[in-house]
């Protein structure tokens, strides 16, 4: 018989919470990251790679995959597990946000939006049921309901207007679903209402009483700042449920996740990590290195000899700024793995210290590596169009 | 104490020889297959993975290394091999035919060749003694003569000026290279000629007058076609020491490996397997295979599902083709991975058929897997450019 769905909190250490997302592909630690893998892969990292960093689940990206390889051909492939040879959870979005940022021509309406592809501009209709359906073919595990992710900025009477778009969109979304609970999959409502708290709180309230498995924070790191968007967690978390998981939406920096962490988030995703590392930077303890400076170029060390990632431990700083100047693939490849490892060791290293009671500490720690707000979202639109 | 350079002839199968090179760094099983690790990375293919595939020997190149990062900056980081993390024999060429494709301005003299760097414009002078002061401050177990490849097509009298400049170039090569050979590191003399019988003659004598620890078969597969190439081995391997390994430089397909061999060659590199991966092509027993064809779309077969290679054998044809037409770094990464095992394998099962005596069963198998006569420098020229 196939486990249902369920959320476990094992631990407090103030707002930050330690926990076991349990789904019929395996457990979820919570705080979790999940590596991006948009189109049916985590860029430049092998999936056996992945796993062996301790990632427990993955996002894929329902816009790219509905177009590319489609989502009727995944299906007849066996699925998107078997395509992509991941058989741990994985979470889709619902395509909103990319057709939002991607498409082409898109028009919004009370019934969904239509657009044109981005690759080869084909018509497409994306609706509450259909992003479902679509969710359903590649198979996912976490399911989005379709949502209209609020602009930034955007004014109160805007925000309002789609925040309640959204909410219709969530109780269409959840008679879609309904059937597949069955299979031990859940569907998530997401939080809308940008900047404005009294929108979040209300939206947060309706979805509530839907009872959905899990609840999102969308339409946040889209441009409004660290402090806007912890300000908008601090008024959203407090009103979801303490028994269901809640995941905030494509983010992000280090400092992002240890501070959205502390206002009671349980899971995360973002594309900083294999995109920084096609990029040539490299997350380390000691904070984020630029492997293109020069000063690299005649420095023996690793990464980070401490790691036990050999991406990190076994290459010299002067090869990878070396590969990085010519050039060479394996440059993203090693930059990527290590990056993706990083990510992994930083949840582990939150969750251990929520279990110990000393999560400030490590707050702390990751603070005073990656001090700066990093804007997450200026990361995850080179990932999405590419 | 290191172990001098060797060759040991086991066995042989009509003209096709079975044999072992013993280095400093370890043994290499002959026929061999070296894959190209250019600017220190073979591409797209981590270094462990590369041992894990059978490889004995890595090739890397002069031109690319003195350019970027510099042969006294990888000297003084602890030689190639700690650089690249390649723990088993490298060779190096000589740096004269990338001078050749690939530099500006050069003008060669009697003394060497002055060019400018396709990189960034820089002056810089090769001569028979500064290639073997770079060879050796890389570290190469096997080296080569400073040579010019004479081009394709030309006239007698140029293959002819060109072969003598060779020739005096090997004895300055030798005088520059002795005091190196007491640390175990080899220099191989190059056979020149163009496609004239007499000359390939006249140099295979005088450079084996030199008793060089090797012998190298330079100036072929620049476009002459398989017949010519062919015919001047037939011509140059009788005139070489049977004591000695013989290597033909940048060759080849597996049909112009296997028609190698049975002219008695015992070394082999080329670009072909990484570079195909690149570009959507696959090796397999079977024959080659355009991944990038529709005919993939929905096969969930795996690109060989008898490989003991993990690329090869656990991804679905359906799922390469996807990667390809996404554009991921996956799928150059799977499909070098693949092509680099699969060239191992072949010269496994080489060495094993000539042990046996059924090396020309073996031959013909690979002949009818792949027929055609492909111009291995096609694909040589476009790494080599990289």
């Amino acid at each position: 018989m196939t486990p249902p769905f369920s959320f476990k909190l094992l631990a407090n250490d103030g707002a930050a919470r330690l926990g076991e997302i349990t789904t019929s592909r395996g457990v979820i630690r919570t705080p979790a990251f999940m590596p991006v893998g948009t189109a049916a892969s985590v860029k430049a990292v092998f999936p056996d790679t992945i796993k062996a960093t301790g990632a427990d689940v993955l996002l894929c990206n329902t816009y790219h995959l509905m177009l590319r390889p489609g989502a009727d051909r995944v299906a007849g492939l066996g699925g998107l597990h078997r395509f992509m040879r991941w058989d741990g959870p994985i979470l889709t979005d619902s395509g909103g946000y990319q057709v939002m940022s991607l498409s082409q021509l898109r028009k919004v309406s009370e019934r969904g939006v239509t657009f044109r592809s981005h690759i080869d501009g084909a018509s497409y209709e994306l609706t509450p049921e259909r992003s479902i359906e679509i969710q359903n073919l590649l198979g996912a595990d976490i399911q989005m309901q379709f949502d209209e992710c609020t602009a930034f900025p955007a004014t109160r009477d805007e925000a309002e207007r789609s925040m309640h778009l959204s909410l219709r969109w969530a109780e269409r979304s959840l008679a879609a679903f309904r059937d597949y609970g069955r299979q031990g999959r859940a569907l998530f409502g997401i939080v809308q209402g940008g900047v404005y708290s009294e929108l979040r709180a209300q939206s947060a309230e309706v979805l509530t009483s839907m009872d959905f498995p899990g609840y999102s924070v969308g339409g946040l790191a889209v441009g409004e700042g660290q402090k806007l968007m912890f300000e908008a967690l601090a008024v959203t978390t407090p009103l979801l449920p303490v028994s269901k998981p809640r995941y905030l939406m494509g983010v992000g920096t280090p400092s992002d996740i240890v501070g959205a962490v502390e206002r009671g988030i349980d899971m995360f995703d973002c594309v900083m990590p294999t995109r920084s590392g096609r990029h040539g930077q490299a997350f380390t303890w000691a904070g984020k290195l630029n492997m293109r400076n020069a000063a690299h170029i005649e420095d023996t060390r690793p990464l980070d000899e401490a790691s036990t990632c050999p991406a990190a431990r076994d290459y010299s700083r002067a090869y990878i700024h070396h590969l990085l100047r010519a050039g060479e693939y394996l440059a993203p490849m090693i930059l990527s793995w290590a990056n993706v490892h990083f990510y992994q060791d930083l949840m582990a290293a939150i969750r251990e210290s929520i279990r110990e009671g000393r999560f400030a500490d490590l707050a702390a720690r990751v603070r005073e590596a990656y001090p700066s707000t990093t804007v997450t979202e200026e990361a995850a639109s080179d990932e999405q169009g590419a």
